[in-house]
């Protein structure tokens, strides 16, 4: 028998597995500081529940296989609709808010194999309950101390607000698929792609410039204030006034000059519906990991609170701390 | 939608959570004592490479599923094929003896629903390379450190040879299939059925005594004596002097009173071709885990050495613990 693992899988050997936990240890720590408590779940579930709130694209990638009872199980891409799926499930609501984190395996399956991950590891956190500027700073705070905590030091987190954009393009009454395809634009950081769906969409010269104006907004605390024009001529003010209040309490508790506000962001999960954010360090070209505000998500299994979180990719860490970035 | 889980499946919710990573670090620590380095491999893998030699139950229970690459992929029913791959795809003769544990989680599929897991978490260790039977003594002595540093106190190690019982039904010429139902009854510890199976073989009377004696060759050393006689009528008594070896080991190092002579104990895997054990404890009606020589499984990977290791339940030991096998 051929001693091999299929594409895509890797062996973790003694000496690195020794910094893998050790790792881990100090994520542990990090998260149990502020009081979060670890949730084991199962690794597959019943495929309805992992889709609900996925996306198309991540619901591609799932690992499915039909259980032995006859339901369509699948293998976890992610674990925020786990936690969602314990929470509504097992927890009393008097408990609230409930804060839970995990260090976990997730799994994809990809068409074309090159060389992405079908397993890797993911800790992270979700805080259910509570939906106030205060406690988007806390996920934001214990985002970066978490960050420092693992060791690095060369990094920066963006902070957007999803629905800032959601709004701007609702009062422009696109189709689906144009509003879908801008957003996978700016998702992939597809700049040049972005520009050309928003000339394609010939809309009068204002409305063009605005659009052109956002994936520009990013920086310091003046990018609120270039947005505030912006955000009354399409709609958002308010969700701009919510992200400043978000971005007061972070400077209030020092962490300012880690935050690069970005209205531009958009991430890969439908669920998202608040304050955004991703860690980015130089020596690494991809995204660390990220996190946001979802207050929809409880509500699909019954259970209606408000709710943030993030995760980590534990290679891409191990990564990003081997090429240096611990270093400075 | 309902947040359920499949049958089969639970959540660790976080004050279990964090005795289970407790106890996790006290059996790494009992591991690392003595020098073994853990591996951390994928949960799924080629199924061809994990059915090598797990036995036809084990294949069937096998969560299977069909790669986008086409190939068919399995999650893991166990780890010691995957350890016995690994070494064999990654690491090198010189540095023998490989000693490698891991803490895991692995899979079964059941056809019937009966609470039986799904998914459920061994630790386990694998020592590959050296045969003697000081080695053997160096794992079963690891099992009962592991044992006592999971903090149970109230448990017993049966200790037998798999190789004794196979000697001895070589020499009978009995069927395959004889062979297979008598194996089974054993490993159920079904003496019941074992007794009519061997009465229905309608064997002289002297084979069907010698039969009936096996079940029996449980206690302490004068187990081997009572075994020397019937090993030389019907073969075996090299096993014998093999396993007596062993046991000195252990009386010399103090582990005498935890170890019951057992030769009538059968694991549930195909891979065993010596000494084989299990830990029992009265607070548990299951075996908590067990473990055994496996000289020829490496070799199916090209990789051809002595190996022998063991694995215990994490659910079952906190069960033991739980219902106070800590606390004598």
């Amino acid at each position: 028998m051929d001693p091999a693992v299929p594409e895509g899988l890797w062996d973790i050997l003694p000496a690195r597995a020794q910094k893998r936990r050790a790792l881990e240890g100090r994520l542990r720590t990090a998260f149990e500081a502020r009081d979060y408590g670890e949730v084991i779940s199962p690794s597959f579930e019943f495929y309805d529940n992992l889709a609900v709130e996925t996306g198309t694209a991540l619901r591609g990638e799932m690992v499915r296989f039909m259980g032995t009872d006859g339901r369509l199980l699948a293998l976890r891409p992610e674990m925020t609709t786990s936690i969602a799926r314990v929470v509504a499930q097992r927890l009393a609501r008097e408990d609230e808010p409930h804060r839970l984190y995990y260090i976990a395996n997730v799994f994809r399956e990809h068409s074309s194999k090159q060389g992405q991950p079908r397993e890797f590891w993911q800790a992270g956190v979700e805080r259910i309950g509570g939906g106030s500027p205060d406690d988007d700073a806390e996920i934001v705070l214990l985002f970066i101390e978490t960050l420092l905590a693992a060791g690095l030091k060369d990094f920066k987190v963006g902070l957007g607000r999803i629905d800032f954009l959601g709004r701007v393009l609702d009062k422009l009454e696109l189709g689906g698929e144009e509003k879908d395809s801008l957003r996978a634009a700016l998702a992939g950081r597809n700049l040049v792609r972005y520009e050309e769906i928003v000339k394609r969409l010939d809309l009068d010269e204002a409305t063009t410039a605005d659009l052109l104006l956002l994936p520009g907004l990013s920086g310091g605390a003046q990018v609120l204030d270039r947005a505030e024009a912006l955000g009354e001529r399409r709609g958002g003010s308010e969700v701009l006034a919510g992200l400043r209040q978000v971005y007061e309490a972070l400077a209030a508790a020092g962490a300012a000059d880690r935050v690069i506000l970005d209205l531009g962001i958009v991430r890969d999960f439908d669920y998202y519906t608040g304050i955004i954010f991703e860690a980015y360090t130089p020596a690494l070209g991809a995204v660390l990991g990220g996190g946001g505000r979802y207050d929809n998500l409880l509500a699909e299994f019954g259970y209606d609170a408000p709710a943030a979180g993030f995760a980590l990719g534990l290679e891409r860490l191990e990564s990003a701390l081997a090429q240096g970035g611990g270093g400075r």
